[in-house]
C-alpha cells in the first residue's frame, strides 16, 4: 500500500486524495465483491492505493459504512414506495409502479442495494436493516391483495407468493446489472414490468 | 463443546454421534446461515454440539465441505437439464421444463444450491463452480432463442435478459423456500412456471 506501484500520487505521501464519500462507495464495492465478513479495512485501503490511516480519517470502522450504506438503500426504496402509494394509482397500477421503483432504486445504487439484499443478519445493525427490510416486503402483499380482488391480476396464487416471486425478479438484478453495460435502467425495469405482468408465453 | 449443556449425549464422550452426511449438512446450514467466510469450524460443532476434533473424524477442512457440496448442486442442475433437452418437448416446453426442473433441484436441495448461489468466488474452488454454475446458464440463451424463433415465447426482449430473469426468480427461492413450509416443492414449481409463463395480468 502506498508503495511505487499505487495508482494515486497523493496516497503516497498518506494524504487522502479521496472524499469521505469515494471511500464509503470503494468500501461497499469491496464488500460486494469478496463478501462483508471476508473483507477487510485493509483491502479496502489497498483497493483505493491508500494507507490503512488515510482510510481511517474518513470513518471510524466497516460497520459505519455498512450501517451507512444500508441505511441508505432502504431510505430510498421506503420513499419510493410511498410515492407511488400517494400515487393516484388503480391497485394494478400500483404494483406495475412498486415493480418499476423497486427496479429504479436498484439500478441507481445497485452497490448500497446489493449490499442490503445480502446481509445474513450476524450484526445488531444488520438484524434492524434485515427487520426493515422484511416490513417493506410485507407492507406490499395487503396491495397485492387489492390487485387480486380489482381483478387486474391474477388470484390463483397467494398474494405472499407473489409478492416474493415478483420482488425476487427485481432482487436479482442485484446479480447482474451493470451500471455501464448495454441495457439502462430503464429499459431493464421496462423488461422486468413486462415480463412479471405479461409473462413468457407468446399467446397472451 | 461438549459440556453439560449439550444436546447429544454421545459427543460428551468425544465420540462423534453424526455421520459425515450429517456434519457436512449441519455445516452448509451453518454457511448459508452466516455466510461462509463468518463461519468457523468451530461455529458447526458448537451447532451439532460436538467437539472440534471429532468433526474433524470427519472431514479435513471447510472448503472439503464447500467444495463437495457446491459440486452437487451443479451436478443435479446438470442432469435436470441434460435430462429436459433429451426429452422430446417443444423449444418452448423446454424452457418450461427447466424452469420446473431447476425448482425442483432448488427445492430438493435447498442448502447446498443456496451455497452454490451466493459464492463470491473467493478461492480457486469457488472460481471453479462458478464458472461450472455460469455454464449452466448460458447454455439456456440459445434454448430461448430456438423458443422465440418458434413463436413460443415472446421474442421483445433478449434471449439473455428473458434468461436472466426467469434464473433470478428460480434462484431467488433460496431466500425463502422453506423446506418444512406450507408450500410444497411441487407447488412452488408450478407457482413459478404459472407466474412466469402468464403473467401478473388477469387479462391474459
Amino acid at each position: 500500500m502506498g508503495g511505487v506501484t499505487t495508482v494515486n500520487p497523493t496516497s503516497q505521501r498518506g494524504r487522502p486524495g479521496y472524499s469521505r464519500d469515494d471511500v464509503i462507495r470503494a468500501a461497499v464495492r469491496a464488500f460486494n465483491s469478496r463478501g462483508y465478513d471476508a473483507t477487510s479495512m485493509g483491502h479496502v485501503a489497498q483497493d483505493l492505493g491508500i494507507s490503512k490511516s488515510a482510510l481511517y480519517h474518513h470513518i471510524t470502522s466497516k460497520e459505519e459504512i455498512l450501517e451507512e450504506s444500508v441505511a441508505y438503500a432502504l431510505s430510498n426504496l421506503e420513499q419510493a414506495f410511498r410515492d407511488v402509494v400517494a400515487a393516484d394509482l388503480t391497485p394494478g397500477g400500483t404494483i406495475r409502479q412498486l415493480i418499476y421503483g423497486s427496479v429504479a432504486v436498484l439500478c441507481a445504487d445497485a452497490e448500497s442495494v446489493t449490499l442490503l439484499l445480502r446481509l445474513r443478519g450476524n450484526s445488531e445493525v444488520e438484524l434492524r436493516a434485515l427487520s426493515r427490510r422484511r416490513e417493506l416486503t410485507r407492507s406490499v402483499i395487503p396491495l397485492i391483495a387489492k390487485a387480486q380482488e380489482s381483478g387486474e391480476i391474477r388470484s390463483d396464487i397467494s398474494p405472499a407468493v407473489l409478492t416474493r416471486m415478483c420482488f425476487g425478479l427485481v432482487n436479482s438484478l442485484a446479480d447482474w446489472y451493470e451500471p455501464d453495460g448495454e441495457l439502462g435502467p430503464e429499459q431493464i425495469a421496462q423488461d422486468v414490468v413486462a415480463l412479471l405482468f405479461g409473462g413468457l408465453d407468446s399467446r397472451r
